[in-house]
């Protein structure tokens, strides 16, 4: 049960009604949501249900069977948009966030970033931290490559989305990214994700290779929990026995989380498919499902990248990529959101040539 | 090695080849591709392709490292349609086949029909034999269920899509149905493809519930052999570890199958999703991801449904869906097929009245 | 439910039973379980079981949740075993059954069997009629495979379980072997299973590639529910993601199958590895896990296989294997059964020599 | 590659293989592996090798395929044993550690220490942080349960193993463990490895539920590469569609690590299972296939349990348990370790009563 406490409620009472409910057998969590509290209640006998109903400081109580709660479509009626560097994400608005796997080198990051910014991408993504199969792969720049993640946030103004490997770096990613990424591998690294909910930055959660939508939902609840609602889910594909495609691509999923979720949902394409030549189909698929956004690998040499060389898209594909979503943004009353001119620091074209 | 004859080669041409190549340990088969002889050679060393590079009579010869020849896009260098009952199948035409999970009574199946018909549906499917995984349940209506999709067809000008489940009932089917459907449980039934295969009539293939996109090829592989290349492939969702769906489905292999084959290349979101809200959703991104078609699952009173009753749409449901449909076939630069007024027998209304 | 009729239950006061539970909306089948006739009840409301509760010609009721009936363990109470070739098979009583994974030359076939014999092994395996995923792949020597076969048992002693594919084939085969085995392919091919368990013939059921086990034992009901109770199942891997061996044993299946039902339950580790070097770890494992009986590829020379070439176990690895297998036998309480000398036509050594 | 140094090798000398396989393109990593220096080389040409070859210093070169070397058999060339709280794990012993899922009282934790101890286990297993799907399921006693976990140990004599969830706990928890475990969802948590592996203290490495093989190795890497090789690998079931049990146990997984690792290597029947009635079979499996120990949970009252009730045995079940694995470790060679009198503090029954 989510008891929603009206706007003018006072803490003897929100205490009063705590009492009451561990009297119930009930378990109580505070949440503050928008300009509400909202006391999120497991357990308790149907005592504590009659007796809040009758409070008149409690605005409305939502009975709720799945085992999440913030995160559920039911605490606020419908779907919310997350607001990052500027951009409303969720809601009508698409965007496309792109990017090389791996922060290489200025050169490689920067002619990359314009690349995507010219074609329309709101969102730079890069890795500066890598999380690889083998320790003997390349492990990122760490804090190099986040200046130059920051580095390329001033000169093109795309929004930054990195991700955050280790409880020890969160603060040091925090400080430059806009959104932190919580990977595959640590989707259900719930100490991670307390941390990096306690930072207050928007946090883009992806689904594990093998997490049921309902365990995703759970991690995302573990970040909400924190008081942290600023969450994006990415579908990024699952582990099948099919052997074509790098992972299976579970576009159900994402539908099933727009509609038990106020969350927006991105899909990453390049990763599920572990091909370029799939990307493109799948993105509009992506689209047409009721996905919010894409995460799509792009590199300015795709075939020397340092890591995921396979399935990144050079930035011409890249930009056939963007025109071809036009029209099914527009046959699903989207907007595809596209990064203003007004955005960059100087206006009109940044000038870096690399 | 594909070796494609030109028209006017000689039967005493061709035999003299498949004796050349036999020499070299190759495996030889002949195939009537339009109006082209095709040799399919398997193995063999590197001595019968210098021979047949030389020969006169050879138009192309095409090498192939997809152990699947016949219906490889590289055959015919290009995407085929298949031609029934007065409909173009894939191409740019995008068809809506639609109908109850199983056939149960003469007025459930006309008055199912009439509507998916009204809302554009150009195929009727409907399971007159069905495979149950408890004997205990129901079979199917049998030959009753035959009779009643024939009338069916009578009345609406509907094509007719069902289940074949047994070698013996292929040819009892195949003389009503305009598609023959093999369903998932049978996906590696050789024998049966074989045989339906034989019928000339189109063929359904549905991928096995976990085959890989290269065993599913292979199999219509098995039909094409037969000589014949009516097939349609038909994505319907594989089996994970997710349990909010009832199967996953697998749009990536829908793109790698049309990237792969000459194949249609249908999707079967009611099975897919198992639950009707998903199905709008997961339709359009078939659409999007490049499916030739759908088969829906629509059923007049899904509540009282004899099968599968969760996941068939109401009428209303299934034109809601129909609307939904058309911005995303203009996106996708296709042409969604409607049966014509002039497919009805009389012409307008047919005056069956249910 | 099922209701067991006592031995000298008359047909009439059957047939008041059926038309009672037919008014009380339920579903009769009846079978012959050993001596007793057993009406197997689908749905009906409690009238039904109120009335049969009271009757002095029944013997007793079982309640079943598990929609499996005729297969369950509660039918019988009891585990139960098949007699095949003058065997037992389940009970005390562990099975190897060793072969060719396809029947090659009857040199091949005829010193593989003796070697398998004289290690210990009670049944031969080998395919006469191989299920391939292509179609350009060696298919099996068909009814010549089959006269090999026969002459190997008439040679050996050995019984013989060989793979059928198709209803057309299924008296030939049934002519021929002593276990029919249905494969993974056509694990819910429900038209041959019912074809193959009209013969009386004892089946070996595998289980499919990716069917759960409620699944499976359904399929084993389909069987059963001829009148066949004649059943072995088999276990022989399932999908899943990991690419380290062939398929994933599911040995819990084993031990949830030998808790739900009074069927032997057999183990193939040839296929489910896919490799040769854990085929001894595997068996051990099956056996202690309680499985009834082993399917082991054994071929003369693996590496020249016309199928499967890296999963066969050359003789001597073989003989190793049973070896190995003693102790664990003894330690599980199991008799491993072993062809007895008097099994032999002419007593001793065959005489043939490959 | 893998260069082995002899033992008195100068720090110059491998300052200069280091500095001439670097000319050569290849990565170089330090380890003392036993008392020798070893070189892990990734990359490089062949005059790197070469150049190896002829040095005096180097006692032997290993070549790898694989991308896991210091865990892997060819390092030592033998499987290794653990050492752990006086006991040698792996080898020819077979070790059983048991008790609650989660520590939730003194009385119910020293009660399940001692029954467990008296049957045989010769470790103490029990969380003091849980990682729970859902925020609001009981998340564990944290530094309380980590106290209780000493008591025990105080108490029973037995070998501690619990879990730890965060970097942040790692040190807390190792002042009380003596086998650091890291749970399935933490498989592939580098960060969580590399601070564990720091300690020193073993570490028992569960698979993640959807790893495969190869990267489990290559999580247990990322230990060995810090220095330490006390690693203990644990199979507890993988992610698949079967719905019979919790996860799949994967036994040939079991079977391939110890022909690939020189790492002992124990299964998790409990996890795998999800429920009793499998745990006595599935454990036996597990021996019979070559694993090196147990990890069973055990609860004085199951059905109170606040996590896992349903796979938890009572002593009683945990007693008839170890008593069935006795003929299975003569049968397989091993000895079944039991905690010998001589552990316990005060000697024979510890007196405490609960």
């Amino acid at each position: 049960m989510l008891v929603v406490f009206s706007k003018d409620v006072s803490q003897e009472e929100i205490a009063g009604v705590e009492r009451r409910i561990a009297e119930c057998g009930g378990d109580v969590r505070l949440v503050q949501a928008d300009d509400r509290v909202v006391m999120v209640v497991s357990g308790g006998d149907t005592g504590a249900m009659e007796f809040v109903s009758k409070l008149p400081y409690v605005e409305r109580r939502v009975l709720m069977e799945k085992p999440y709660k913030l995160v559920s479509k039911a605490l606020h009626g419908k779907v919310r948009t997350v607001e990052v560097a500027g951009h409303e994400i969720g809601g009508r608005f698409f965007h496309v966030c792109a990017g090389p796997c791996s922060v290489e080198t200025r050169e490689q990051l920067l002619y990359t970033a314009e690349r995507v910014s010219e074609s329309g991408a709101t969102f730079l993504r890069g890795g500066a931290y890598k999380p690889r199969s083998s320790p003997y792969s390349f492990q990122g720049l760490g804090k190099e490559g986040l200046d130059l993640l920051a580095e390329a946030r001033r000169i093109t103004g795309l929004g930054i989305i990195t991700e955050v490997l280790s409880e020890e770096d969160v603060d040091q990613v925090a400080a430059v990214a806009d959104v932190l990424q919580i990977g595959a591998r640590n989707a259900l690294n719930y100490a991670l994700l307390r941390r990096a909910a306690g930072t207050g930055k928007a946090i883009l959660l992806k689904r594990g290779m093998c997490s049921r939508v309902e365990e995703w939902l759970l991690a995302a609840e573990y970040i909400a929990i924190q008081g942290n609602e600023r969450i994006i889910l990415c579908e990024r594909g699952i582990r099948t026995f099919e052997t074509g495609t790098r992972s299976t691509l579970d576009l159900s999923a994402v539908a099933l989380a727009k509609r038990e979720t106020h969350l927006p949902v991105f899909v990453d394409p390049s990763h599920a498919a572990g091909r370029t030549d799939l990307i493109g189909d799948l993105s509009r698929a992506a689209l047409a499902v009721g996905a919010d956004g894409l995460l799509v690998e792009v590199h300015r040499y795709p075939e020397r990248a340092l890591s995921d060389s396979g399935q990144q898209l050079s930035p011409e594909m890249f930009d056939d990529l963007m025109s071809s979503l036009e029209p099914f943004t527009q046959a699903a009353g989207r907007i595809l959101e596209r990064r203003s001119s007004s955005d960059l620091a100087g206006g009109g074209h940044s000038g870096w040539s690399g």
